[in-house]
């Protein structure tokens, strides 16, 4: 990505074909209640999803988790929620669970069965290398969740 | 329960043969590092559990639910979860997740199986009628987690 972040940043647009990124970039689009993003690119909202490791570094893992990354942690499980369901049509919920120290949960379920979980740990650093990775995390995480929800049916039912 | 808030209040003790409020005072006297309850009853450590309804009525619902509050939300549903081990030898994990107005979730779950789930509104006023009535509730989440565990031995390996 390129480092600008004018309103008509086009820059790759590769990633988006991803239909992981598409159901992110519509969560996201989706709480955009007062049309904040409304003239941003796909790239440009997702572009805070990618943190290099040499960012991550900078990020100072001392207190609360800013909210702003908090929001991002949601919408990244809530995107895999909506991809799930598109694909099953099951409902689920998301439920993201942070101490003060940045460590916690994301969990998404439906009926008793988890579909995706993640022990979170320095989630003040919450980020993905590039797009690509981000696509590819996400994606991995619902074929997992659909994948259980094949195997165990009834679980997610109940 | 009488309102005896005496060191030695040994008020009723028909509650206590509950397994499930046998955990519940594990829980407490476990995380009690300082030794702050080393000489209270089971019973006075049990009675903040206990809120009738005249009370919960006196209980206002703004802001953030009290950190004593919420630490008895999570000792109940971890009662749940030693309870459950006890039985299955299956380690769980407990996620309390509460928004600033009460609402949330309470989890217990192990391997990709949710034990137990709770939706948690007005948490402010988390309590029970009585202790039977704690007792009971706590002991029908314990069992509806075990028929889960031998309904579904193999999601809670996972």
């Amino acid at each position: 990505m390129s480092a600008n972040n004018g309103m008509n940043g086009s820059t790759t647009t590769a990633g988006l074909c991803s239909p992981f990124l598409k159901a992110l970039v519509q969560q996201i689009r989706g709480q955009d209640t007062y049309g904040f993003y409304r003239s941003w690119s796909d790239d440009l909202i997702l572009k805070p999803f990618v943190v290099t490791k040499h960012k991550k570094r900078e990020i100072s893992i001392e207190g609360e988790v800013d909210p702003v990354t908090q929001a991002r942690i949601l919408a990244f499980f809530r995107a895999i929620a909506a991809r799930i369901e598109q694909e099953t049509g099951l409902i689920s919920q998301v439920v993201v669970e942070l101490n003060h120290e940045g460590f916690g949960w994301a969990l998404v379920f439906s009926g008793r069965l988890l579909l995706a979980m993640k022990a979170l740990r320095d989630a003040h650093r919450f980020g993905f290398e590039s797009l690509e990775k981000l696509a590819d995390e996400g994606e991995s995480y619902v074929q997992k969740g659909l994948e259980l929800v094949q195997r165990f049916p009834e679980v997610g039912k109940l």
